[in-house]
């Protein structure tokens, strides 16, 4: 069993690209849906599509009226992306079931393998339709949104197969579900650093944004002393030095300022306005709430002590989603049996599995990503890695109950 | 006498305008040409137009094989821009002279009165034909060189009055001047903020600007932790905050970062590429040329810190002026016969002085300038101010042997 060969083969259902492009409700989806049905029949699971275009492989419990284990990701992928982005989320679990089918073990509980449709949110306006369905928290509204070429979900879900009418019968009874996990290329250059195959995530980011104008006063650079600055950029500055040492004293916090627009931008002339973003990120809600208290002090004061008049403003807020407890526990047990250092780390990025956290408890594996690449056509996830994961997913589900 | 006036009525010689904009050899320039010559010979000065289309007013002294002493600024302006910037550096000292003349007073040395044509280097792609041309360091074949509309120098300043084929005749002998001295506005803060009417100019800076691009890694803002990060603009921050600490702790030094790029600057991308200048300004260019090394010694060091590739090129260099010690002192003499204080300060920006100092020693009086304003329509020195200065010059004249 070679993984890269399905990586491969279902990479290949994609527009003309650099890397892959494939976009929901496509012939590129429908072609990879077809892949992916033969793979799930292969494994032994029973395969049907829901009103909300996502593909469903069931692994049937013999014992009755047991719960349900949800397992997925995405099908999709951005413009010119990377192979293993959503998709190995899928391949890897269906893998992994296909042993445990081989081998023919029961399991007390049903799994579903969900291939979800969108959650790059790339061709429509919106993104996470599959998950939100499931949760209940898709709003029917959205069936309006186009694309570039005009075409809205509502019809692209109707010609692909889908049901919008039927989108609201898709919530699922909470109590029947023992929990949704994912598994999905890190995106990110931790495990590679550790020089670790997988990691169990604890959660993901809450996310919020701030947009920075801080106004100085454009003057001679020859003929204004430093003392008598008004300098938006030299503030602005200082504010992102503040911000990164801010970020770097405390674990499990990200802050990033990476957009700046400075006025008037020339050479001798003191920076009369520098607009600049401020993004903080952590799974502590609490925690991100207090540092981005602690940098707007910070703010205030430099802003002060120049003599600046500035403005803050909050743009984004997102709040984190925490892995389930429990389930992070048997994955660690997973990992033990295998001999893996069960690492915990923290998902910046957002996953189908943060909407999925509306229904049910979720947990993430994470698979090492080469160089930290994501949303590139060069992203790269070996073979021994995804062989690893695969045997802890199998673990995961063997040993679930 | 109102000074004021006089500047009103010279700043109506300019293209319609919020501001003044006058630029060399138009019809302007004639105009304000014509007024000068009106003022100059109401001060008992002698008026000529040389070739290169300086207006030369000549107070000739009773003594035979007398020195001359050169005085004067420019005519011409930006776009839009102040009513004091050059044209106050002619207006004072005719007001001075005509002082003198009134009072019947004889010098015992010639005092031509010089209004240079060009030292903004609007019109045309260079500047400062007067005085170069009085230094013998203008370049002939810069005659060539055309404005927008196609005219070249030559033949701008050929239907202006002037001759470019003799100006390679007017390089004056050294031996038989005592200096050139210039009044100006200041252009910057500094008497202002030590409420002083004008100061006395003890150099002209030296500039250097340098080029700077810091190389770092684009990638996720939410999946890279802090210290996996390669981010160029983090590490730009860093040397603003650097470059602005050095100069605030060195005096007579001044550092400026006003001009940043940033790619890809999206909110959510780790900065992979900063491109920023760094100018340097410094009377003394020992001093500024220790500190540009203190400057490269620090970028070398952040970018080390942070495992970044960076380039820093010089792109820019200017050798300071000094302004003549035994004017200074005469300047001081002055300023204390009127119960001045004798406030020394730098220049930052280029003048027609700083040409001047490859012919003879030169010297400077800066007058203060509202909220330190320049080449800007609100530009402003009060009349009381320029009424001081007058003194100043008059002062400075009649003791100057």
């Amino acid at each position: 069993m070679n993984i890269q060969n399905y990586i491969n083969t279902i990479a290949k259902c994609s527009k003309p690209a650099d890397g892959v492009t494939r976009l929901p409700f496509t012939n590129e989806h429908k072609n990879a849906n077809q892949l992916l049905k033969k793979w799930m029949v292969d494994a032994g699971l029973k395969v049907s599509l829901d009103a909300a275009g996502t593909l469903i492989g069931k692994y049937i419990s013999p014992n009755k009226n047991s719960k349900t284990l949800l397992i997925g990701s995405h099908q999709d992928s951005g413009y010119n992306s990377g192979k293993y982005d959503g998709i190995m989320g899928i391949i890897l679990p269906i893998i992994a079931l296909k042993e445990i089918n081989r081998k023919k073990i029961n399991l007390p509980f049903n799994v579903e393998i969900l291939a979800f449709a969108d959650e790059e949110g790339v061709r429509f306006p919106t993104a996470l339709m599959g998950p939100r369905s499931l949760a209940g928290t898709f709003n029917l509204k959205d069936l309006k949104l186009k694309d570039k070429t005009n075409i809205s979900i509502e019809n692209a879900l109707k010609k692909f197969g889908g049901n919008p009418s039927k989108i609201n019968l898709l919530k699922r009874n909470k109590k029947k579900l023992l929990g949704f996990f994912e598994t999905h290329i890190e995106q990110g250059p931790v495990l590679e650093s550790k020089n670790l195959a997988v990691g169990i995530v604890n959660g993901i980011s809450g996310i919020s944004r701030f947009k920075l104008e801080i106004e100085g006063y454009a003057s001679h650079a020859g003929t204004t002393p430093m003392h008598l600055r008004k300098d938006a950029l030299a503030a602005t500055a200082e504010v992102i030095y503040t911000v990164e040492n801010i970020a770097r004293k405390n674990s499990n916090f990200l802050a990033t300022m990476a957009s700046i627009e400075n006025k008037p931008n020339s050479v001798n002339a003191v920076s009369a306005k520098s607009i600049s973003f401020i993004e903080c990120r952590s799974v502590d809600d609490l925690k991100r709430k207090r540092l981005e208290k602690e940098i707007i002090k910070k703010v205030g004061i430099i802003c002060k002590k120049r003599n600046l008049k500035f403005k803050l403003k909050k743009t984004y807020n997102q709040s984190a989603v925490k892995c389930d407890n429990k389930m992070i526990n048997k994955l660690k047990k997973s990992f033990l049996n295998l001999k893996l250092n069960p690492f915990i780390l923290m998902s910046g990025a957002t996953h189908d599995a943060s909407a999925m956290s509306d229904l049910c408890p979720i947990s993430m594996l994470f698979v090492r990503s080469k160089d930290g690449l994501s949303h590139n056509p060069n992203e790269f996830t070996s073979e021994k890695d995804m062989q690893i994961a695969v045997k802890v997913i199998e673990k995961f589900l063997i040993n679930y109950n």
